[in-house]
């Protein structure tokens, strides 16, 4: 039976890390701050922040919750975002998605200054993970799968790694920062034709695609270590990933359940690139 | 024996696609113009500025040649490249490398305006590429392999594509445009251990590693289409690629020759992409 590589445990250490790093900044007069911008009522949003700001303190990030209304004007939208990156007292700037159909949010990611921008949510920051020796920040998704891996002392170091799924937030960037980490990177997606042939492969399958349980025995090999990134609600009620677990977890030799793997360190990630954006700026 | 996929005659279909837009594009006034910027007075720089100078006719892109001097400060060349980004008659830059050394190349590429970018230098140009539905330029060298394949009707769709080489300006952004092209891509790299087994699973190579005829008959399947994307000067004067044509030509269905295959089709994209960089702006 597999190794469960539960999510909690690297939180812990990623969030651990960032509070000695801040407390030395803080020492020094920094004080790493996120700027979580939210636009609108919703409350998917409104949980999201909430989440965030409960668990800053023990990042020893200081949360500034910015609230605009739903009926914002672009211009005031893309000023708010303008003066954050000025504000030298601000280290990341999140803007919290989806944003109201009437904002062009192309152009809002796109305001964020590379070095602030916390989620790796703008073109330029993008790019910085698709350059060979990036060092900005990562997608918080995408680092939270490499986080999960060294935790767990798992080599990515030419090993033959499967990418289902081909976002920009996910499947594209992670392909990249497996590519840094020297794994030999395979991107597949809807229209490969034998998924099976492909995934079997590999030592690392990470499932990305966004369909539940979709990624079972039929195309998995024996003994691979298995990331689940997706998160669904079934209609059971009970969350699936886009991996069926009761399947895989019998053949694999290690697997990240869903929930409390890949989605518990995300926001952990996040806060983490914020301090290390402040430690940048001292 | 493979087909030997030559550069020449799509390097003249895309001159030709070129030079019909251009025709439309002066009708209504606007003529394309490629910037080309050298600095400094090295010879290679000038053969490949004479190349492109002699070639941009045919495909109705007109040269406008800047040099700066070896010597020329920082700022004075910035001033230079602001100018053409803000020069409504310019419609594609390219900054001719390598630079001298006092200068920040880094700093100068990402200089130039996204929509100006002729061989796609920039972080913000290079972020298109790596972007799900990007629309601007791409990398000339690794547009080329898309544009050899689309002339020999050789298709991406669903096949399994592995790229040799990670670089910036090749394989990352050749592994994104056959991801773009529906294609199964595998990244490899000098950190592969087994590069047999992996090229063997491919339907197409593309082998960018930069290394001379280092890709034979001991890591390369039968059928395959082998696209050879290096260029090297052996001892004895001959030109070769990064493939040992002599070992990859039996076996493979389709193979670029070297010299006479990729490296004929790049000058031509690129000049392909003022043009449409021009048509963009009408």
């Amino acid at each position: 039976m597999a190794e469960i590589l539960f999510g909690a445990p690297v939180a812990a250490a990623i969030r651990e890390r960032s509070k000695t790093e801040s407390d030395a900044l803080r020492a020094a007069g920094i004080v790493p701050c996120l700027a979580v911008v939210r636009i609108g009522d919703r409350p998917d949003t409104a949980s999201y922040a909430a989440g965030l700001e409960k668990g800053a303190p023990k990042s020893g990030v200081e949360i500034r919750r910015i609230e605009l209304p739903e009926t914002v004007p672009q211009e005031e939208a893309a000023r708010t975002l303008d003066g954050l990156d000025r504000d030298p007292s601000v280290h990341g700037i999140l803007l919290l998605s989806p944003l109201p159909k009437h904002l062009d949010a192309d152009l809002l990611r796109n305001r964020i200054a590379p070095e602030k921008d916390a989620d790796c949510a703008s073109d330029l920051s993008l790019a910085g993970v698709f350059s060979k020796n990036g060092t900005g920040p990562a997608p918080a998704t995408a680092r939270a799968v490499m986080e999960i891996l060294r935790f767990y002392g798992i080599p990515t170091e030419g090993r033959r790694a499967a990418v289902i799924g081909r976002s920009q937030v996910v499947g594209r960037p992670l392909a990249m920062l497996l590519l840094r980490g020297n794994a030999t990177v395979t991107i597949c997606h809807s229209r490969t034709p034998d998924l099976g042939a492909v995934l079997r492969e590999a030592d690392i399958v990470v499932a990305a695609l966004g369909r539940p349980e979709a990624i079972g025995a039929a195309v998995l090999g024996e003994g691979q270590v298995i990331v689940d990134v997706g998160i669904h609600r079934k209609e059971d009620g009970h969350l699936c990933g886009d991996v069926d677990q009761a399947e895989a977890a019998p053949l694999a030799r290690a697997i990240t359940p869903v929930p409390g793997g890949v989605g518990a360190v995300t926001s952990a990630v996040l806060l983490r690139q914020v301090v290390e954006s402040a430690a940048r700026t001292h």
